[in-house]
C-alpha cells in the first residue's frame, strides 16, 4: 500500500509570510504551490520551489481565483473561458520556476473556492481540466472523488488522483461535512492519523452523521495553514508508516 | 538582407482594451506580448496569442515591472533577485498560452521601464539574462545595442537580437534621444520608413545632434500604442520590401 | 416634473482609458465615479472629478467588487463585513478627491455585480446601506425600486433615490429583462428617449413580455460605456426637456 | 516634557497577518495605519481602527507606494501628480473608517520608500504636503527633521511634527545611518530606551561616526514589525515616564 501526503505551500506574498513550509516539508511528499493569484509572489514562489527541492517534495501547481485579498476563498462568477485562462496562466508561471530548478511539474490541484466550485459546477470543472490538458495531457489532476469535477477530469482523459481529508469529517453521502457542523474539523493529530490509516487500509471512515463512508484516497491532504500543521503531518505520516503504508508522491 | 519588425501587443487587461493588435499584426513579423504585470490579463493574453497565430506573427514574452497602474513605465527599485523572479514568472505565464496553442516561445524583450533600466543598470540586465537562460538557454533576448544590457545578455551566453527604433531619433553617441528633446519622435510614417531602410541597408542614420550614427538592427520596433501604428507598420514594411529587404521574424 | 440623468464614469485606470466621460458629461446631471476597485486609478479619478466639476455634474461614489480584471462584473461571495469595509473604503477614497476640489459627495451607487447582488441578497444590501450610513447618514443611495436592496436602504434610514433604465427592457413583474432575452437592450437613442419620457411623465413603460409595467424613476441611468453613449444621453435629455421635464441632479 | 510614541500598524492584508498591533498598542500613543497600497485591506484596516479606538491610540494615515508585493519599500519613479493622487486617495480611504468609528484623523506619515524619497526629493515632498493640505490644512504631517521634506511641509503651511528613531543610529551629519553600516540598528530595548530619553530630555544622541548629534523629537518611532516591538515599546515608554516625560499623542 502507498499513499501521498500533500499540503498547500508557497502562499507567502512579498513581505507577508503565510504557513510554515519549512516545518511541513519534512513530512509531506507533495506540495501544492500557490501561483500568484491567491498567494505566492514570484520571489516567494521561487523560495518555496527551492525548499521543496531541498526536501525532495514533489511540486504541483495550486491555481486559485484572482482574489489575493480574499485568499482565493470566495467564490467568483468566472466564465469557463476565464477559468481556463486563469488556470493556464498560473500553471505556466509556476512551471517556469520548476524548469529553472530542473524539477518536473508533478500535478495540478485547484485552490480553495475554485476547488470547491469545480466539485459542484461542471463547466468550471471542465475548464480546469481542459487547461491542464492544454498545458500537458500527462499532468495529473487532484480531485475530490464522486464529484462532477472527478467526472470532467476523467472525460478530459487526464490522470486523476483521488484526494481524501483526514482532518475533515465526512457525511454518509460521501461529501465533506460543512465546516459549520460541530465535529466537522478534526484537530487532534492522533485522531487525524487514525482516520488517515483507516482511509488508506480499509478505504472507509466513520461518517459524522452515523455509520461509515467509503473513502478512496491516493493522496491525503494536510492543511498546511493550521498552527499545528507540522505536527499533524508528522503524526499522520508516522502512523501510516507504522502500519506498513509507504508514503510517497503519486 | 532580412530584418524583423516587432511591436508590443497583448496589453489589454480585462475590460480595458489597449493598442490595436488586430490592425498591426498584418504588418509585423514578431510581437512582444504583455505577461500580466504591466498589462495582459489571462483572457486577453490568450486572445492575443490566438490572433498572432492567425496572422503568423512570432510571439515573444514582454515582461515588465509589477506596476499595472503605471503600465510598467515607472522605474522601480527591485533587487536583482526580484527582477529574476518577476521575469521568470512572466515568461512562464505567457509560455503556457503558447504551449496550449502549439506555438513556440520566440524571444523575450523586457517592457518599458524595465528595458530602460536594463540598458543602464548592469545588475538588472544580468538578472533578466539569467532568468531567460534559466527558462531556456536557447531563447533569444532582444537588446538595445551598445549598452550594459547587451553585454550582460552576451555574457550569459544568450542569443542576442539587436533592436533599432525607426520612430525614435538617435544621438551621435548612439543613444536614443530623450523624449523631451524636440524632434526626438518621428511621427511621419514615410520618414520612419526612410530611416528604417537606411538602418537596415546602410547600418546608420542621421543623428539628432548632427552627423550620422551607426545603428545595428536585426529587429525594428514599431510602437504599437500610437494611434497610427498600423499605418507606420505598413509603410515601413512596404518600404523595406520595395528595397528588396526580406521582412521576417529572426 | 424633474429627473436626474446619471452615468458611470471615472473608470479609466492608469494608461487604460475606458468610457467617454468628456463626451457624456455635457448631457448628464450626475455621475457615478469608480473608486479604484473595478476601475478608477487615483490620477484618473482626480481627472474625472475635475472634469465633472467643470461641467457642473454632481459626483457620487460607485463602489464595486475588488475585481479589476473582471471590471466588477463578476459576482463574488463576500461576507457582509467585507462588503461593508470595501464600500466604506471606496467612498472615503473618492470623497478625498471631492474634498480637495471643494465639491460635496452627492450620492452612492454600487457598481455592476455588487449592485445586482444587492438587489437579490438582503445581507449584501444591508452591508452597503450601513457603510453609507456610517460615512454620512444624509448621503443618498441610488437603488433599484422593488428590491430587497430598496428595503434595506429604507430600513437604514437613508434617503433612497429610485433608478430606472431607459435603455433596458422591463418585464411585467417589474424586473429588468435578462440581457439574454431578445429585445432586452434598447440601442436606438430615440426609442430610449421615448421610454425615458414615458417613465418620467406616466410612471410606466411597455413590458417586454406584454402589457405595461409601473416604473418609478428619480434618476435615469445612461450606460456610459456604450459607443453611442454621448448621443443617447443627448437625445434622452433633449426629449425630456422638450416635454417640459427639468433635468437636474436629485 | 512630552513626547509621542508612534508605530506603524494596520498592515495586515486579508488572510495575511503582519505585525503585532494588539501587543504594541498598549504602549504607543499614535499609530500610522496602512491604507491599502503597501498593506491594509479594508477589513483589516477596520479591525486596526477599532483596536486603536479600544486602546485610545491616535490614528494617522500611512500612505505608501502602490506596491503591495514590495510592501512599499521599493522606490518608484512616480510623477508629483501621481504622488499627490495616491496620497489623497489613501488618506480618504483611511478617513472613512475613522469617521465611521467617530474618531478624528490625527496625522499623516508616509510609509517606507515614499517617506525616504520625500526626504531627498523635493517634488515628492511637495506633492505629499499638497495632498495633505488639500484634504485638511490642519492635518499634522510627520517629517524627518532637516530634510527637504520638512522644508516643503512647512512651506505648505502644515503643522509639522518632528520624528526621531531611538532604534536607529544617527550620523554626525544628522542623517540616519544606512542600514548597511554595522551598529546602525539598535536591537536592545534598554539601549533604545536610553537613547529615547536622551533624545527627548537633551535633544541629542551619540553619533555612530563619533561625537554627538542634535535630535529634535516630537514623536519617537517604534518599528512595529520587529519581533520584539512590543517589548521595545514598553521599555521605551517606561523609561521615558520614569524620567518624568509625559508620553501622549501630539
Amino acid at each position: 500500500m502507498t499513499v501521498d501526503l500533500n499540503a498547500d505551500a508557497g502562499e507567502s506574498y512579498g513581505a507577508f509570510t503565510y504557513g510554515q513550509d519549512e516545518a511541513v516539508f519534512p513530512w509531506v511528499t507533495s506540495a501544492n504551490l500557490a501561483c500568484g493569484f491567491h498567494g505566492g509572489s514570484p520571489s516567494r514562489i521561487r523560495e518555496a520551489v527551492r525548499l521543496a527541492k531541498a526536501y525532495g517534495v514533489a511540486v504541483g501547481a495550486h491555481p486559485g481565483f484572482p482574489d489575493l485579498v480574499g485568499f482565493g476563498r470566495r467564490e467568483m462568477a468566472l466564465s469557463p473561458e476565464e477559468v481556463y485562462a486563469d488556470v493556464l496562466y498560473q500553471i505556466g508561471a509556476l512551471y517556469a520556476f520548476l524548469r529553472a530548478e530542473g524539477l518536473p511539474l508533478h500535478h495540478v490541484k485547484p485552490h480553495g473556492a475554485l476547488y470547491l466550485k469545480a466539485c459542484k459546477d461542471r463547466e468550471t470543472a471542465r475548464a480546469i481540466a481542459l487547461a491542464v490538458k492544454a498545458f500537458d495531457p500527462g499532468l495529473p489532476l487532484v480531485v475530490l472523488p464522486g464529484t462532477v469535477y472527478e467526472e470532467e477530469a476523467r472525460k478530459a482523459g487526464l490522470r486523476v488522483v483521488l484526494e481524501a481529508f483526514p482532518e475533515r469529517a465526512y457525511l454518509r453521502s460521501g461529501q465533506l461535512a460543512p465546516r459549520s457542523l460541530p465535529g466537522s474539523w478534526i484537530t487532534d493529530p492522533k485522531e487525524a492519523a487514525r482516520r488517515a490509516v483507516r482511509m488508506v487500509l480499509e478505504g472507509k471512515v466513520e461518517a459524522l452523521d452515523g455509520g461509515e463512508v467509503a473513502v478512496r484516497a491516493e493522496t491525503l491532504c494536510i492543511h498546511g495553514d493550521n498552527p499545528n500543521a507540522p505536527e499533524v503531518a508528522r503524526v499522520v505520516r508516522e502512523a501510516l508508516e507504522a502500519q506498513g503504508v509507504e508514503v510517497r508522491a503519486f
